[in-house]
């Protein structure tokens, strides 16, 4: 299975290790991978709204600034990115503005669902999307985070 | 009418300053000031997609991040926003998620309207919106700017 290939979850595991990164820090837990169309991985970031005292620091911002420099490049139609969970609106639309190529995200945020995004961006530029990879690996951090945290 | 204040109209002034900046970078003209709960300008910005080598660093999310850093702050529920144009879904989010207490805009952006905002934010927090300030400054110099391209 194309969506399901050992590839794409080791892509996936690397964002999962960020994710774990971030909790380790008391943020909450998600991070995110960008994989060029060689297979290679260009960045990861943590999701680092707390350490950074930046609220817009989530790890798909920090992930996609980071490549946008490291390759001195304004366009990601090249690239993919591993996410460990549904990105918000401000990141679906970052994701849009660069041309990130696919999307592949874990956990779902119930906050907003995918007709959500396809209405909002309906003007916009849309990446493939694959969700629910590694969903269990990457929800159980999240609610793992959120228990502990009551 | 409190909405033309001059007080206003000045703020949203210097925001179009930002934007000829911007526009003589030949950068898409759109300028961005953020005004604390005293009435003092604490930072703007201007447009810098091109410059920056990043398509996701628009006014509104530049000078979010300088405000954050300036005053070592993670919320800015006492701070106004004025932009000259409607703000992009990205940026729509980051507003939120900064708990910016009111925004300012000039020029309309037909891309989205105000109920794709308010649906699209249905459970997140959205601050008071004063649109069209200035509307015909704002949206002159995006005129000038898009004819010019042609």
């Amino acid at each position: 299975m194309m969506f399901n290939s050992p590839f794409k979850s080791r892509y996936m595991d690397l964002a999962i290790n960020k994710a774990r990164e971030a909790y380790r820090n008391g943020e909450v837990p998600v991070g995110a991978v960008i994989v060029n169309n060689e297979g290679e991985i260009v960045e990861s970031a943590a999701n680092s709204t707390i350490s950074n005292h930046n609220p817009t620091d989530h790890a798909e911002m920090i992930v996609i600034r980071k490549v946008l420099r490291k390759l001195s490049v304004n366009r990601l139609d090249f690239c993919d990115l591993y996410v460990t969970l549904q990105p918000c609106p401000m990141c679906s639309h970052a994701i849009s503005l660069t041309r990130i190529r696919r999307l592949y995200f874990g956990a779902y945020d119930k906050s907003y669902n995918l007709s959500d995004y396809s209405n909002h961006q309906k003007n916009f530029y849309k990446p493939e999307i694959v969700s629910g990879l590694s969903e269990d690996k990457c929800s159980r951090l999240l609610k793992d985070f959120f228990r502990e945290l009551r």
